[in-house]
């Protein structure tokens, strides 16, 4: 893989206009363009920082537009055409600066009169960003180190009620995670430092609970605690954790935002667990906002280490295509020299049935599958929860059918049997 | 205006199901709902952070979904719902924290498969937000006492080409405008510290040129200086602008994110000119994301002193409905105790003809008026073009119509034949 020397950009657009003039809007309105003619300017000038339009192909034509306040060309009874652009700029224009590039490539794109849809799919960047930003510091073999756990998946889930749970009934129920042989406990994303469930009250209940078990059976469960807050909050939080003996921090990415997010990386000394709730809003609507495949690109340069990806055959909206494009993003290098990969994050309505479709897809096991019925309702307990997930993800990689596999395995026969996904 | 005791969020909704049940999906979700019953849960536990569905109206019918990937009722073709509804939180579930805010109210609710639409509509913050956070340190008041102008809109443009342009052409352009009679000018937004136009030079060969205006004329011109970056960035360049006795800094919102602008609001001595470029991926789909009057918000409680609303028949696709609505949002105060009015910004394809329905629709001149070609195109040159802005002001809270005042007034009569809008 060679980095480009120009930030590369590609999107899908949908306009009323010839593509080509409207993606010269785009070009210009990102960099050297300007509404009128204005004193001072040359061709000189505007050339040295002009946005090019590297390629545009036009894929369909639709009647309707995807979103309204679009324009189009006087006297006809307009059409609109999608196409894949891709843009490119020189890096001197802003730069190895990950805030600059968001309002360059994904700033003020999205009003632009020309388009009825535009979305951002994805996005190459010159090396010198991989100069300036840490990437992730634990990765794939960091989180593997502190959890203990090699060649399967790390078996994860999470803290529910999300909200309700005081300091005592959440280390109750690690307890009870841990006795069932847990990797990995996250927090709830709604659940950080709230009065009825203070942080560090939590993380001390949990982790005495973690200690007591890692010295009894030598397996340190990994807990994510959520750390969102205010800077200077989110650094002492991640020091509690780090002094109690704690192995992972989480943070919400939509809340703390990017430069919240490059702070965290600097000063951790733990695994980051990167929550993207409301990563709807950034994504949902096909022809407008963000790809995960974009997305995620500049979270793992700040310093993500887990990335969630949502989970086959989810509860939420997301075709599994989708989430299987993500995932493959996640473990796909950014730079040779700094590849960036992070664990992706699977959950959301998962199950012992999940495994195999997964695993085909991926061809890997470097992830972390998180269950919340999938192990606390499973009716044979969390033991036999956390069971029937080992159990079809050593099917998957074997590649035995789990109607097979289960035969002798009465915790995965189980799972089969109550879990509809 | 009393302050709820529970945070309230306002959502439209658009559903095949029950909008009823879909709600309470909702409000399960974001607080103590659970996929599966758990052990450990129990009524008292879940009652005490429930959120609660105050108020619903169902409003309209639909036959079409307007996002993809949700789900509807089996066994009857689906028509979909739209509906307010306000949820409402127990303060307790997070304590007064931002970050911890944004993930409540617009966290994994717009992926949920009830929903063919969800969008954050407003919010209403119990008053211990207020005491959390600091709100706009200069506001209206800080910033006029700065710019020195009292009495009718801060007249504003802003430097372009965006990018092109090195520290000696941008101080040579700073120099026409002042000359010109300019109060304010900013920084593009993808301009901030590119190798082509690196932001130290940049300040000290503007603030060369503005300080010199001053001393020769009385008048300091506003100058926002975009210091977007990461955060040692931001705190070293905005020190740089304080100690070159400028008198303002820009931030990109959606590059910097809450966690940068809290920090940056910390630490600022001067006021924050808050541009939210990207903007159009969180609210264009109409059905899907943030209004503004939601999101702007966020950013005045963490700090921002001058907010961006587009303007009356901009060169994007917003309506000026909308636009109006958003600048009587930042005028609206928020808390008895900190009403946190910020300086909205009007821009994009302004000129001297939006004057009269702009301050129809406000009802105040205490907004930035900013102007590109309205000012640099003008037949007669910049001075004109900021002569014909303040003089359609002046016209327009006397309540004269253009035309009428322009008679004797030869920089307007022209900026009326010029421009378009």
């Amino acid at each position: 893989m060679m980095s480009p020397t120009r930030i590369e950009a590609d999107y899908l657009i949908e306009t009323a206009f010839d593509p080509r003039k409207a993606a010269e809007a785009m070009a210009g309105e990102q960099s050297s363009g300007t509404f009128v003619p204005i004193p001072g300017e040359t061709p000189e000038l505007k050339e040295r920082s002009a946005a090019r339009i590297e390629s545009l192909e036009v894929i369909e034509e639709v009647d309707e537009p995807s979103l309204p306040g679009a324009g189009h060309p006087r006297g006809q009874g307009p059409t609109y055409r999608r196409a894949r652009v891709t843009l490119s700029w020189p890096l001197d224009n802003i730069g190895p600066s990950l805030p600059n590039l968001v309002a360059t490539v994904a700033g003020n794109l999205f009003e632009l009169k020309q388009f009825s849809g535009l979305r951002l799919l994805d996005m190459r960047l010159p090396s010198a960003f991989a100069q300036s930003y840490l990437g992730p510091k634990f990765g794939i073999a960091g989180t593997r180190r502190l959890a203990g756990i090699e060649g399967r998946p790390i078996i994860g889930t999470i803290v529910k009620p999300s909200v309700g749970f005081g300091p005592d009934e959440t280390a109750a129920l690690t307890r009870t995670l841990c006795e069932a042989g847990i990797d990995f406990i996250k927090d709830d994303e709604l659940q950080s430092d709230g009065p009825l469930c203070p942080f560090d009250e939590r993380v001390r209940a949990v982790m005495r609970v973690i200690n007591e078990h890692a010295d009894r059976t030598g397996k340190k469960v990994m807990f994510a605690f959520n750390l969102t807050g205010d800077l200077d909050q989110m650094r002492r939080r991640h020091d509690l954790v780090r002094d109690l003996g704690g192995t992972c921090v989480m943070a919400s990415l939509n809340s703390v935002g990017l430069v919240g997010m490059i702070e965290l990386a600097r000063f951790t000394e733990l695994p980051i667990h990167a929550h993207r709730n409301g990563w709807g809003y950034l994504s949902r609507c096909p022809m407008l906002g963000w790809s995960y495949v974009a997305w995620q690109k500049i979270w793992r340069l700040a310093g993500a280490d887990h990335m969630h990806v949502n989970g086959l055959s989810n509860k939420f909206c997301e075709s599994d295509e989708s989430v299987i494009a993500s995932a493959r993003a996640c473990l796909t290098p950014m730079f040779d020299e700094k590849p960036c990969i992070v664990m992706p994050v699977f959950s959301s309505g998962q199950s012992a049935k999940q495994a195999p479709g997964t695993f085909a897809a991926l061809g890997t096991t470097d992830l972390i599958f998180a269950a919340g019925g999938g192990i606390m309702a499973h009716p044979d307990g969390p033991a036999a929860g956390v069971a029937s997930l080992c159990e079809a993800w050593e099917a998957a990689t074997a590649r035995i059918p789990l109607a097979e596999y289960a035969k002798e395995r009465p915790a995965l026969a189980k799972a089969l049997e109550t879990y509809a996904a």
